[in-house]
């Protein structure tokens, strides 16, 4: 039997996904597996759990529960939202020396990437056997260095299925409707609305995502465009909608420690593009705005099946390389086979490329300012898994007599 | 064979449901079996499709597209909201009898039933054989004389399944969480969010249905008491709920032509509440506020199967009770079977019962100024159909050594 080489800690850090403990199965189930793992011990809320030394024994927990946790939204070993120090980090080095960790976990987005490679650059400063690997999960898409990433295709499943419904809404009941979508500063999200779209007249009709610069007047003409002509309008917007200076419409002022501003939870955009509307096309226009909010990375039983997949596959492929050996750190991306039908490789990338570096929606995605490009929807529908059909009556025409 | 006896005319009103087309799509296959029958003739957006005389051919829709628009949320009819004037009831009636419809099924709430009724009064005055049902629907669930309402099961699996999400979410990143949920008059919805429980801790922590006054003193104690106890706290808050006067907390002010102020579509009171608690509690907390709005009752793909089914059923039932011939009016209500095991019979009752009034969600199911009772989460289970299981690690202890 191979002699126990160290421990194994795991943390969540940042916004939870619907899938993220996939993630965290994969990883703990592929450690168990593992002899020369001795303990597997997880961090409560991330980085915030090693500095307070607040920690549980994730390798005794049974089959049977982490399989009900990697159904569950939300971060099971709680997450936190913090930009640590140097002095914090060296903190957590010199944490992970005293629990006798080989093998360090951090599954989160980019400030998470960018945590774990300042302590991997610690370790290997001090010639210390430390293994560090970032595990991607993000609703946002905004990784660099990956086709996509974890969490993304259920959030973006979320929103299709909404707007799908919305849709036949605003149907029933004509009028503009604008649906505030989140993203900070890539427009993933939003852009997966258009994949609601099965008929021509079908909404989301307009599109905004925050890689185009948003003018409130165009954006007034565009809404009076659609409506128009087919009597109503659907629109998908991102949060992150800005003007041409970079200042974020109808934006709070709270920012969290890693100085993003606070978008989410409140109707203040929505409200302000709603009213802007009314004002501009008519007091008597049935307008409405909803904020999807944190529905879209925690509503339960609601996942893409082809990310629950890749959310675990990402974990434990994590957990092999990490054991395998052959490196000190990075973390894992995911790349699509160029072929007709969906297939994905899981590859390992350097833990500096994902780190602080944003992905926004790639030009050849984007159509005009105000909608998506069908490449775009070749790329979305397989992550989204088979979306409901949405039946409409013939409507044949009553020949009177 | 039997000669024809005249026309079938179907509208739908008011706001959709997750299922309204059940109840269309019931009715009309109920009427195309039925040889007396003549044309099958949908009036597009309800009342206003008849005095526009708007009108498509449902008898020779297809089963395969009757099936499909079962399933799609949204009024396949389109809808609309308006309270006719006497004389356009007088304009509709006469319409009904130049297009010689029989049996005239109106799809809405209680505002429909009251026009229904209406319309009816008017056929029996003049002793002209005209058959006139209301078919139920609302998210609300509050009309009279029945157990519950169809399409309310469905908005209110839509709101425990989002609960569950979000407090898994709320446990992830600790704080306040407000979520705003639809019902103007009645907390039927609101109180659903505490079917998402199932632990001692899990929320919604707090549920504020319109039934009982809302004093803004009373619920910022109430969240720094579970705060305080449990380090987080997530509120279920109906969009209804008023002071001591009946004035509407956060509401804004645009009306329908039923004179109902517009709630939904504007995150006004959620922002109100969670800047109340930031004010009063600390502006470091971190305080997050959701308007669920439309996708309560417009989110695709998501069903209770039992609304599902007793949506249809109610479709036909009423096209059979019209067709008998046995009553010149009526509405069909849900009567639960008193068993241990769910089961329901369809029962007709009196327009004039369900018009205009409204059913508020009844003092034994409410608890205290801020919850429900055993008796409420009893009678709301089998509504939603088996909702995901949350998992939640064990946190085994860490034996330090």
């Amino acid at each position: 039997m191979p002699r126990k080489q160290g421990n194994v800690l795991i943390g969540q850090s940042g916004g939870p996904t619907m899938v993220i403990n996939q993630s965290l199965v994969g990883l703990v189930e592929t450690c168990q597996r593992e002899r020369r793992v001795g303990r597997i011990l997880g961090s409560l809320r991330g980085i915030q759990g090693v500095l307070e030394r607040n920690y549980v024994d994730l390798g005794s927990e049974s089959r049977k529960t982490l399989e009900a946790v990697a159904r569950t939204p939300g971060s099971a070993l709680r997450s936190v939202r913090k930009k640590p120090t140097p002095e914090e980090c060296e903190r957590v080095y010199e944490e992970l020396k005293r629990l006798d960790v080989r093998w360090f976990f951090y599954i989160g987005g980019n400030d998470s990437a960018e945590t774990a490679n300042l302590i991997a650059r610690m370790a290997q400063d001090a010639h210390h056997e430390l293994v560090i690997f970032h595990v991607p999960k993000t609703i946002d898409n905004d990784l660099v260095g990956t086709d996509h990433c974890p969490g993304y295709p259920s959030a973006a499943r979320f929103v299709a299925q909404a707007l799908q419904g919305d849709d036949q809404d605003n149907r029933s009941l004509p009028g503009v409707k604008i649906d505030v979508i989140m993203g900070r500063n890539a427009g993933w999200l939003t852009a997966a609305s258009a994949a609601a779209r099965a008929r021509e007249d079908d909404g989301p009709h307009l599109v905004y995502c925050p890689e185009r610069v948003f003018d409130l007047e165009s954006f007034v003409g565009d809404v009076d465009r659609v409506f128009t002509r087919i009597g109503r309008c659907v629109v998908a917007v991102s949060e992150g909608i800005h003007d041409a200076s970079g200042k974020l419409i109808g934006a709070g002022s709270e920012k969290d420690s890693h100085g993003n501003v606070q978008l989410s939870g409140s109707g203040a955009l929505g409200d302000l593009l709603a009213d802007t509307i009314k004002r501009r096309l008519g007091a008597k226009l049935r307008v409405r705005a909803d904020t999807f909010g944190y529905l879209q990375r925690s509503f339960a039983g609601l996942v893409s099946p082809v990310d629950a997949k890749e959310a675990r596959r990402v974990g434990e492929r994590a957990a092999e390389v990490a054991l395998g050996g052959k490196r000190a750190s990075g973390t894992i991306s995911i790349r699509r086979k160029p072929r007709q039908q969906y297939a994905v490789s899981y590859e390992t990338a350097e833990l500096a490329q994902v780190a602080k570096a944003t992905r926004r929606v790639e030009e050849r995605f984007l159509a005009g300012s105000n909608d998506v490009t069908p490449a775009f929807l070749e790329w979305v529908r397989p992550l989204l898994g088979k979306l409901p059909r949405m039946g409409r009556l013939s409507e044949l025409p009553l020949v009177e007599g």
